[in-house]
């Protein structure tokens, strides 16, 4: 009996790369979990001579893994969106929908028992905006979804979690958005996810706000007033925690190992490092859903779209990491 | 007859690992250019076992490059502060004042054509304010002894400068410094100091202030109030420059080589990345001087300060960065 946890596979915005990666990555997911696709069958179906894949996709109408294997992929159609008329690398109404519905079949699978997680290709947010829905992206529409409020996107990157107290606002509005509560909520989930993923507890690292991490209070105060408080906080909640750090030697020492995880202040501030720390292997976790869910940690890339030369790479370490987590499910 | 550079390599703070790396870089530093320390020759003295450096200290009177060689380093005794109490890795203001004199000397003699440039070991800021002495740095010191007012910082790994429109400052201060005029000046100085080190033009890439360069101005408006307007005015003057880019994708594509220089917004934009791409060989040029000068852009290391473990690589890149840019003034 195959003891591999099932995981869905949403297939995203169809106009993007997200039926080539299935396509291209197929045969590598086999040996990490028993996988679904959530999607459009036909659209997967024109993604397979893209990449060469020797598969055919086999339409299924229930959640059934069993059809899974080298020379089949089985795919559930989750939205009665009429999708024939989308073009390639294009935004469509109809293509932000789907990728919605492909969404919340899933979660609503999952939640019910007939999966252990949920690993996402990308979707275009100006696609859900044409439909209709105003949703910034994936992890909105999954709190959402499972009613939680606390959650976290997780970036994670050749074994280094970083999460981020602010994300998509202006620099000049991070300032507000700072709390000692947001920073100690999001060393917490960090902890939380980390501990599960690792099987022990990780050390976490926090950022410092200001060069030098205000050099002892001459380059800004938000060290003193916010983030040592909560850092204290967590620690004395029995989290591995310190901080805060000049963030430029942070991730010299996360590199060399002396952090297994990460809290950043601001988008940059984690994606400047995340991405020469290797961007394209980056994958997005949820934390702090009741659900497992990961994702590529890249866009629809429409630049590329349908040409057949998306790197599957992101999508295989998103199933590899949701495999990790869903085993505990198990 | 000998046609390298004549560079002038001042000790910086005696407490500090200066004296040190001076002794271990030594027998590399005779290949690339014609040294001479301005310094105290008791103190380097002292380092030459630490490192078991074979060469002896000369003392000499005046600023002779001709005693330099594999067992001979020349140093010109550039203060006449009393040095003997001081203690290794320990703030003293006898230590800052002497620092200070050092780069006074060696600005001086090179104003004077005496050597073609200097290249500066690391001093404390501590021990320059103990000293009475109101400067953040070398940079300060040299821009007001040679009576300029617009000059650059500019930090050089792996053949990528860059250089920063605020540095040392708060973050929430950042952005009442920011201007195009202060943007449009650091292109200017990178773009002239690169055309010297490179002998071409190089690829000037300006990073955004806001996460996805403001993705359209939905996160802020600098990028095309103020940085979008500096980048069209340097290429109006026939700089290869673009941007605003995304801070996190600009380096990466920086590392494949589309940029030789970047212009970041804040200190931290442009450390992250320096540090993550080779920190430890990171040279400081100052830009838009009328003198040549690199420096290690490491600090003073106290904490190893006087034990011999201190890695002169820095050291090394500096000197050949200050003897290109040296070679043109012959």
């Amino acid at each position: 009996m195959n003891r591999h946890p099932r995981l869905l596979l949403t297939m995203g915005d169809v106009a993007g790369i997200g039926p080539e990666i299935i396509a291209r990555a197929w045969p590598q997911l086999l040996s990490l979990c028993r996988p679904l696709v959530i999607g459009d069958p036909e659209w997967l179906r024109r993604a397979l001579p893209l990449v060469r894949a020797p598969a055919e996709v086999v339409r299924v109408a229930t959640p059934d893994f069993t059809a899974a294997g080298p020379a089949a992929i089985p795919c559930l159609p989750g939205s009665d969106q009429d999708l024939t008329q989308v073009i390639p690398a294009h935004v469509s109404a109809a293509a932000g929908r789907a990728a919605y519905d492909y969404l919340c079949a899933a979660i609503d699978l999952t939640r019910a028992g007939e999966a252990e997680g949920i690993v996402t290709a990308p979707l275009h947010k100006e696609g859900l905006r044409a439909a209709g829905l105003a949703y910034p992206g994936h992890t909105e529409i999954l709190a959402e979804r499972t009613g939680v409020r606390n959650f976290a996107m997780v970036l994670y990157v050749n074994g280094l979690a970083v999460a981020h107290v602010t994300l998509h606002t202006a620099l000049r509005d991070v300032f507000a958005s700072l709390s000692q509560q947001a920073i100690l909520e999001k060393i917490r989930l960090i902890d939380q996810l980390m501990t599960r993923l690792l099987g022990r507890r990780p050390a976490v690292g926090v950022a410092a706000l200001n060069p030098h991490a205000s050099d002892g209070g001459i380059f800004g105060d938000e060290e003193n007033t916010l983030i040592s408080p909560a850092v204290d906080q967590a620690r004395a909640a029995g989290i591995n925690v310190t901080g805060p750090w000049p963030s430029d030697t942070l991730f010299v020492k996360a590199r060399e190992g002396a952090f297994q995880a990460v809290v950043a202040m601001y988008h940059d501030q984690g994606h400047i490092a995340l991405k020469l720390l290797g961007g394209w292997r980056a994958v997005n976790i949820s934390a702090g859903l009741p659900i497992v869910r990961t994702s590529v940690a890249h866009g629809t890339a429409y630049d590329i779209a349908g040409k057949g030369l998306a790197d599957p790479t992101s999508l295989v370490e998103a199933v590899k990491v949701a495999a990790r987590l869903a085993a505990e499910k198990m």
